[in-house]
């Protein structure tokens, strides 16, 4: 993965931190769904995501607006994911919204 | 690691996005060094950090203002590690200053 190449603040970000618990029960499968369909909701400008090996990460969405971060946690089949995601496959986790003020780095 | 314990909203938050190269030249100790650095500064609030097998890492720092981000970008000792990341540790990376607006999650 690579940083996600967003356009010019400001927009939206994100940030959903979390503990993975042991269980498996189809997560590998749902977390690369999820991604795959954020990306094909409207308003969408790009993911990252990283985990490491004692099971804590960190996936950061960009969104245009804050209307657009409501649609997708609202999104259907997302709703499934997120209620086993709080049963089932996190031990905790933190969603933050944030607007992106500035940015700038490495390409 | 587990999800920072934030205060609430509204906050500040520095997300810091990176592919590490295969260099290491003192990177792990740096790393460690700069967040126990970050969390004596006025106005920390928290971290989190997460890098995968790949080299792709994700670290977000929570701060109580944008005055304190700047504080801490500036700080003698960090910005020797910012200009030893640039040059040499890693191969790209992407820094956001992001307004935390609301928050949820499980605990």
């Amino acid at each position: 993965m690579k940083p996600a190449r967003t356009p010019a603040p400001p927009y939206y970000a994100c940030i959903f931190t979390s503990c993975r618990s042991e269980t498996d029960r189809g997560y590998a499968v749902t977390a690369q769904r999820m991604i795959d369909l954020a990306r094909a909701q409207p308003g969408f400008l790009g993911v990252e995501s990283a985990r490491d090996a004692d099971g804590f990460g960190i996936t950061v969405s960009y969104w245009e607006s804050e209307e657009a971060i409501r649609a997708w946690k609202s999104h259907a089949e997302h709703q499934v994911a997120q209620a086993t995601g709080r049963d089932v496959w996190y031990e905790q986790f933190e969603v933050r919204i944030a607007r992106v003020e500035r940015a700038y780095g490495k390409a």
